[in-house]
Parts: C-alpha cells; sequence; structure tokens
C-alpha cells in the first residue's frame, strides 16, 4: 500500500469536495441575499445539481476505497491528515448509506417545505403547513434507522449536529439549567419590570445601517475580508477566511434586533475569520460544531453585547447614531433594555436568561417525535401547552408558535441544542478566559482586539481540528456542564433585578 | 445509430455544461458586486477549478463522438436541437484544439493580467502593465494559429465573438461610418457647443440610486426578475429570464453616467428576461452575440434615452429626485446636455456620434496587433498618435489612453467591433420597427411596453435560435449596412447643432 500515492488521491478528492461545497455556498449565500423570489425554481436546479455531484463524491466505490485504506494506515498519517480524513468519513459513511434517490427527494422535499412554510407563516396556515412537515419527519425517520443509532433514536440527529453527544447528555444539561433558571425567571415575573419604550421609537433604517457597519468593525469583523448584507433572516456563511458573509434583518422600531442580530453574526464572522488560511479547501477550514459556533455568537452577543462595561464603553457611540431619540437615556436604562426578562413567545428575541427554556421546549418535542411518543399532527397543541407551562402565556396563533422558526421546514431536526450547548460551552470556558484576561476592564476599555486573541488563540485557529469535547477538557480541564451556565446566569439577572 | 439515445446523451452534456456554466455565472457576478478584493486569490481557485470541468466536459472524446454523430444526423433533428447541437459544437470544436495546460495558462494569465491593469490604471503606469499584454498578445496569436483562419488571422477573433463576421467585412463598415460621421464631427467642432455644466452640479448618490432603480422599472427590466446593485464597471449578467443582475456605478458629480448606465444594462437585461422559460440550462437560453446584445443596450440607452421624446417624458421624473439641482433647466438643456458631441478621450462616457471613432480606432490597432504590423511596446504611442488624428487632442497620460479599458487586459480581443455592430444593427433595425410602430409618440407617451414587444417579437424571443445576419434579414431584408446608422445620425445631429 502506497501511503503517499493514498494520501495524494485523498488530496485531490477533497478538493473536489470542498470546491463543490464552495459553490454551493456562494450559490446559497446568493439564493437568500440577492436573488428575486421569482427564481426559486430555477436556483433549486443548480443547487440539485451540485449537491448530487458532492454525493457523488463522497458515496462512489472509489472514494470508500481510499477512506478504508487510509483509516487503516491510521497512525502514519500526521494529526491534520488524520483529522481531514475522519471527517471526511464521518460525512461519507452517513451519506454512502442513503440512496441517491432518496437524498434527491430529501433535498427537494426541504426547499419545497421550506418555501411552503414561508407563505404558512405568513398566512397563519398551520394545516397548509402540516402535511410539509409530515413528510419530512417521516423521511428524516427512515433517514435515521439507516444510518443506525446507539440508545434513542434522536442520538442519531443529536450527534450529527454535535459529534459526540447524546439524548442522555441534553437531558442532564437541560436538567441543570431547569433546576437553576426557573426558579429565577418566577422570582422576576414578581417584580416591577424594566421601561424600554424608548428602543421601540422610530430608528430609520438609513442610519441602522450605517451604525451596524461599524458596530462589527469595532467588536472586531475585518469589513476588508467580508461584507455585512440584508435578508429576511440573518445568517452567515464563509468563502473562506478571506471572504466572510453576514446579514441582519433592520425594523424600524426595533432597533436593538438588527444591532444584536449584527453582533451575533459577527461572533460566527470573526470564528471563520480567524481560520488558518492554510486550512481552506480543506475538510478542517471551518468552525468546528454548530453549538461551538454558537458559543461563540452567543459569546460576542451576550457576553460582550448585553454586558453593563459594554453600555458604559458604547452607549455614546449608539446616541451618536441616534442623538435625538436616546437623548434622555442613561447606561442603566439601556443595559436594562437589553437585559429585560419577559416570559415570551418567541425564540429569536428571548432574553438571555430565558432563551434556554425556549430550546428546552423544542429539544423536548423533537425527542417525543423522534422516540415516537409525539405525531406532526399533535404538534401545535403540544407546543402551545408547553409554551404556557415554561412561560404562562399561550400563543394567540401558531404564526407566533409552531410556525415562528426555520429550522424544522429546513429539515434540520436535532440542530436546536447547538443554540443551547453555545450557551453552555462559552459560560464554561469563558470562566477561565475571565481567569487570564481583565474582561470587564477590556470590554469597557474597547480593547475587543484582546478578547479575540484569546478567542482565536483557544478557539478560532484550531478550526475543525479537535472534537468539541477534546476542546472543552482542553479548554476547561472538564466536559461540558451545567454549573457555569447557571452560576453567569444567577449572577447577572440577580443583581439586575435585586432578587 | 439510435438517434434517441444520442439526443439523450446530448440533453445530459449540455445540461451539464450549463449548470456549471451556471455556477461560474453566479460565482463570477459574486466576485464583481460583491467579494471583497483580500478573496481574489481563494475566488479564482474556484472560478479555476470550474472552468476545467467545462473544459473537460467541452472536449472528452465521448462528447465528441456525440456531437460528431449529431451532425451527420443533421436533418433528423428539429430545428431547436439542430441549432443547440451546432452552438455546442462551435463551442467544443474551438476549445478541443486547446491543450489543458494551455487553456489554464491562459485563464491564469487574464485573471492575473486584469488585476495587474487595475492597479497600473490608478497608477498610470503602463509600462509597468505591457508585459502582461505582451503575454497576452502571444497567447492569443498561437490560439488563432491553432483554431486556423481564412485570410486576415483577425477573422478568428471576430468570428468567435460575432458568428459570421469578418475583418473584410468590418473594414466596409467602418469605412461607411468613417465617411459619414468624420465630416460632421468636424463641422460640428467649429459651433459653439452646449453648456453642460448644470449636469456636474452635486447629485447625492443615495437619492441617484433611488431615481435609477425607478428608471429601469419605467423602460420595461422587470424589477421582480432581477437586481440592480453596484460595481467598479457597470455590468449585466444573467440567471435565466428570472433573474437578471446589473450593475451601475454612482459619480456624485455626473449624475448622468449612471443614469446612461443603467439603462444601457437594463437593455441587455430586458434581451435576457424575454428569452422563452424553456431554453433555459441549454445553448439556446441566452441573448445573441456580443454584436446583438449590444444593438439591444445601446437601442435603449442611446434611441431611447437621448432622444428628445424621451425627455419630452421624463424631465419631470427626474427633477422629482433633483428639483434644487435641475430647477432652471428645461427639455431643450437636458437634450442638448445627453448629446453633446465632444472631441474627447474616453469611450466609455463619449457622445453617440464620436463613440464609433474611438471603436475604430481599437479595431485598428487589434488588426494591426494580429495581422503583424505593430508589437505590443509600440501600442501607447500608436494609440495617441490615432487619437489626436480622429479627435485633435493627445491623452496627458495613459491612464486616459491605452489603460481606459479592460477589455484587452481581461484578454477579450476581437470583441470591440460588438460595440460598433450594435450601433448599426439597431438603427436598421429600428428604422423598420419605426415603420410598424409611432416611436416618437410611444417614448413620449411612456409606453415602453410596446417597444418592449416588438423587441421580444423581433429579436428576444429568438433567442440564441437564429445567427446574426440570420436576424437581419428577417428584420429588414438586407444583411446589415452603414447606410441606416449613417442616416439616423447624420439626421440627429444636423438638426441638433445646426449645420
Amino acid at each position: 500500500m502506497n501511503i503517499n500515492k493514498l494520501v495524494e488521491d485523498f488530496d485531490k478528492l477533497e478538493h473536489e469536495y470542498q470546491q463543490l461545497n464552495r459553490a454551493q455556498t456562494i450559490i446559497g449565500w446568493d439564493r437568500r441575499a440577492m436573488m428575486p423570489s421569482a427564481a426559486v425554481k430555477s436556483r433549486s436546479k443548480t443547487l440539485g445539481y451540485f449537491s448530487g455531484k458532492s454525493h457523488y463524491i463522497l458515496t462512489s466505490p472509489e472514494t470508500m476505497k481510499i477512506l478504508d485504506k487510509l483509516t487503516e494506515a491510521g497512525d502514519k498519517l500526521d494529526k491534520a491528515a488524520a483529522a481531514r480524513v475522519r471527517l471526511f468519513k464521518r460525512t461519507a459513511d452517513r451519506m454512502v448509506k442513503i440512496p441517491g434517490e432518496m437524498f434527491q427527494k430529501h433535498t427537494s422535499l426541504r426547499i419545497q417545505s421550506e418555501t411552503a412554510w414561508e407563505r404558512a407563516k405568513h398566512a397563519n396556515d398551520w394545516e397548509g403547513y402540516r402535511p410539509y412537515l409530515e413528510e419530512l419527519v417521516n423521511i428524516t425517520k427512515e433517514t435515521v434507522e439507516i444510518w443506525g443509532y446507539e440508545g434513542s433514536p434522536y442520538n442519531a440527529l443529536v450527534s450529527f449536529s454535535e459529534e459526540g453527544m447524546t439524548s442522555e447528555k441534553l437531558e442532564e444539561l437541560f436538567g441543570g439549567i431547569k433546576e437553576g433558571v426557573v426558579p429565577l425567571v418566577k422570582k422576576i415575573a414578581e417584580k416591577d419590570n424594566f421601561d424600554d419604550s424608548f428602543a421601540k421609537a422610530s430608528f430609520p433604517v438609513d442610519i441602522q445601517k450605517k451604525m451596524n457597519q461599524e458596530l462589527i468593525g469595532i467588536i472586531g469583523f475585518d469589513l476588508d475580508r467580508g461584507r455585512l448584507a440584508e435578508s429576511e433572516h440573518p445568517f452567515c456563511t464563509s468563502f473562506g477566511c478571506n471572504d466572510v458573509r453576514l446579514t441582519t434583518h433592520y425594523y424600524e422600531d426595533k432597533f436593538l434586533q438588527a444591532f444584536f442580530a449584527s453582533m451575533h453574526e459577527a461572533g460566527h464572522g470573526m470564528y471563520e475569520q480567524n481560520i488558518p488560511e492554510e486550512y481552506e479547501f480543506t475538510m478542517l477550514g471551518r468552525g468546528l460544531t454548530g453549538g461551538m459556533h454558537e458559543s461563540s455568537s452567543r459569546f460576542w452577543e451576550n457576553m460582550v453585547g448585553r454586558s453593563l462595561p459594554f453600555w458604559n464603553a458604547n452607549l455614546e457611540f449608539v446616541r451618536g447614531y441616534f442623538p435625538q431619540q436616546l437623548k434622555d437615556i442613561d447606561v442603566m436604562d439601556m443595559y436594562r433594555a437589553v437585559n429585560k426578562v419577559e416570559q415570551s413567545l418567541i425564540r429569536m428575541t428571548a432574553d438571555e436568561l430565558t432563551y434556554n427554556l425556549h430550546i428546552m421546549l423544542r429539544v423536548e418535542l423533537e425527542k417525543d417525535l423522534f422516540e415516537g411518543r409525539a405525531k406532526v399532527a399533535d404538534l401545535s397543541e403540544m407546543w402551545n401547552e408547553k409554551i404556557f407551562e415554561y412561560m404562562g402565556i399561550r400563543p394567540e396563533n401558531d404564526t407566533v408558535g409552531i410556525l415562528q422558526d426555520v429550522q424544522w421546514p429546513a429539515g434540520m431536526f436535532g440542530y436546536f441544542p447547538s443554540y443551547t450547548l453555545g450557551n453552555l460551552y462559552n459560560a464554561q470556558y469563558s470562566a477561565f478566559m475571565k481567569r487570564e484576561l481583565d474582561f470587564d476592564k477590556l470590554v469597557e476599555n474597547r480593547e475587543y482586539d484582546k478578547i479575540l486573541d484569546w478567542m482565536r488563540k483557544n478557539l478560532y485557529s484550531y478550526a475543525s481540528l479537535r472534537t468539541p469535547s477534546e476542546t472543552m477538557t482542553a479548554l476547561t480541564g472538564e466536559e461540558v456542564n451545567a454549573k457555569y451556565l447557571v452560576e453567569y446566569l444567577t449572577e447577572k439577572f440577580t443583581k439586575l433585578y435585586g432578587v
């Protein structure tokens, strides 16, 4: 077995796969940020064509042979090469089990479902959308059976999004959060709440755009190697470290929404901009799992952007753009407004404290679905009951209930845990960061480059070289657990609300 | 020989080629309209990868076999299938003669040359850029020899851009233009010229943007099936009839530049938007040659946009956006400003009358280069002498001389004739249009849909089904000739300048 020849073949294979991915990423960005909706059908054909090509490369017998031989060769490969082979094989192994026809059906179902959902959300038409979700859940269940799993079938989905994660481990983590957070939310609900009406005045979108461009530059997103554009739902996508695209969505009467969406997406973007360039066009050339990526985005959004030192430093920056609207507002007004705890219906705009309860609800429903305790037909009612249980309010319609999120319609089952995992990860590693850095002072002095340096050194520069579990152990000496997040939230919100 | 099976194989081949093209078109649009310059290197790798794939599909022995057999089958194919095979074969025949290595060298040379040119243009550094152009000319000469030609080697380049066109035919056409236009330019130069200083006041770019969006909608570009964005050099690109992208470039102190660039690109865009949808992803699914495309863009820009009826109808529309800047301006002021004849250095902003002389200069130099009468080293001096001969002025530097245009640096030799061919084509077919339509009245009543209908019926809907020569014969009963353009220009400018 000539190992050099094998590695060469693998390099070529990986490069082909990466270039096909790159094309789909650029074409997909354009679809969401630029494309007129009349072109949906034509664009799906193009995306379908290239996803078929990716499928072929991942599953051809030639590919399997190379991967098997390289996996056997094991320790003869250097660390980076071994990681690349492992990641490629992980993707290929899942793909090869799925018949080509089923894969294509799944792909086109996802696109149809997302389009149907958009319409249904605007029209509050759960019954009209339901058949799509039923089909998607069914094909996902089939997929899970083909992939195989240990323990719960939900494990197949969770571990696909977050390597090494299990349903059981999630239960333990959410259990810890629930125990720490639910009583705190109840106590806060008994207090008089803050007045954030000033933030709902008119903030012209043109000015918001200029402010958000400057904002992401201040925290360290490199505007010479990226762009901030607009789309219906904010997102981040990367075409290598020298070209990272963010979007946000502006509302004239809710300027804080775009503000934190921009910080959130910049948090994803800074991860991608700080991946070593030599990893581009390899399996290593992107941030780790969804959970680890969310740890970065939610770190910059929440731990930096919703902190008191941040507003000590940046109220005047924001007031520079909106002097009239904010003329009577002081730092504490702003700090309270961006941290107002509310028993609310909508995940996307939920505060830091209740956010994880929104996720918990979704994860519980996903488990019920895939562990066979619930049917799609019952989902709207189950949703409404659960949200009443956790928040004490009931959605007046499905648009602000089960139809609010794109993840399920897009077929991303098992992805929701990533958001809470992100919060758990960053609470845990930032506790260690704060032993090395005078975090509050850096935030207050706007020395965000120092914080970015820490993130680069400890997280970003590893790209996909380590697993989430290896990352957490290396950074904090232990596996992810709920203790740090509960401590962080308890300290912050106890003080803020005086409870 | 099973013809059905062959057609099926061809369909598949063509679809692959079209999808690879589509990817390159979207990725190329993004490169020019959205990409940060730091990503040039990474993006060329991706574009290089996909152009290699296209090359492979066009030149594989399998492809050649299918094409040869289908060409033999000839009249057993329906008209559309025969045209698709013919166009595919035309592209493949040229490509298959070029060794893969040479093709890749040419591709990467073009990208390097364009980047070097951008720098050199800003720095006025002809000597620094020259070696790139020399290499490009050399490899193009080699290509021409490999392709083969009858008569002048320049024919190989001209007929690549404009099917059926020859160096000899161009000489005849330009001869006719020269004879008709040069004396007229001289006479006008003796008259006092118009004052267009009002158009060089401050026209804020934000307002220009809104106006140009409305403008292209008024003339018939469907904004639900396309976009107008910004880039350094205006261009149009199409991802099928339901998604056509235009760009323009704004200057605060020259609002007419973006105005006419937008109309010009919308003229390209309306062509593409009106190609029948069933041709998408086939060789027929785009407008004809460069010359025929320019005939549409320059029709909307000049024959519509620079006409007196247009300004009778639209001065108030423009004044609505810029009431202060245009408060003392009447229709004749505007009509004169947009048609001011100047002996100028820059092609892109030249008036309708002298524009063709700028093209003539370039075509003469291209012929000198490829027929062996000139060397790249002499080109700057030759340029300056020629422009002095035609315009009576001399460039103070190469930035406004030989370095002004992107076409040569991008390796597009033989493309310049397209612009003048466009003017010849549209002058000729619009003479016939005007027998069917009360053109001036429609323009003045803003009934641009009626004009668009004529263009759709007679030109756009044929897509690439006919050759330029077949198109002109069908529309006007004769081959392209200089008579109509000279008549149109003479009538317009004699009257305007009273000469």
